[in-house]
């Protein structure tokens, strides 16, 4: 589907498919982040992560997740229809993101709820599938996201 | 509990409870967050977030959900015994988190499994509640760790 910014809850469905674009990921990048966010030694030494399970520096499972994020929000698939987000499932990371990778995520809506108690709005789950430039599933996880319906202002 | 950075997966027990440190969020850190991962208004300008569900600029759930791990590892539990994290479960943002805020976590171990295929390490689970100044509970999380069983090198 093509992005657009104005999809409300009653554009969603179960099925929809939205692919978004890439983004690389650089040695600095994953130590900076992991200093901030994750301090282990397999996020942060090169050497030292060498000796890990990993067999080298991986990114912190965080930055992969905040960056399966960022390219999601870059759809922009929605604007004046979101109000928040109620919370993730089932995070999953399959393979580590080291440098020099690129990610891009393929974006399915798994299922949309309109809200009983609230029927101004709604709860459209995306689950997530984040690859590789080998095309490899490297991390997958299902976010709720809580969505107006048209015309509810 | 006292932290230690020594502990292996014979050492969690579940009900074993952890308190971590508190950390405080700035107006610009929270808008420095959103601008690499999720630059939706509300993160970034406290005008518009006036307008937005919020009432105000909150900070992005991965924001919290970033502090909420960095505070955790800052408890030192281990460092020779972790090989890495295959996931989380039911991430929820409860009560945004606002400029200003100072948050903390109790975490309490959930569950504790060794691997059939893999004796030599097991899955150690950590259900994360996040507080802020007030004692309201702003964030949950279950968080999954592969931790090395005693001398298994």
């Amino acid at each position: 589907m093509r992005p657009s910014r104005d999809l409300f809850l009653e554009d969603f469905a179960v099925g929809q498919r939205f692919e978004t674009e890439g983004i690389a990921v650089t040695e600095a990048d994953i130590i900076a982040f992991a200093r901030q966010f994750d301090p282990q030694y397999f996020h942060l030494d090169p050497v030292a992560a060498a000796t890990s399970a990993f067999g080298g520096l991986v990114a912190s499972g965080l930055h992969t997740l905040s960056l399966a994020m960022r390219v999601f929000f870059e759809l922009n698939l929605w604007e004046r229809a979101i109000i928040g987000s109620p919370g993730l499932d089932h995070v999953r990371w399959l393979i580590p993101l080291r440098p020099g990778d690129t990610i891009r995520s393929m974006v399915e809506i798994s299922a949309v709820k309109r809200s009983r108690s609230k029927p101004d709005r709604g709860v459209v789950s995306t689950a997530h599938r984040t690859f590789n430039q080998h095309h490899q599933v490297i991390f997958t996880m299902t976010c709720l996201h809580i969505v107006r319906a048209r015309g509810a202002g």
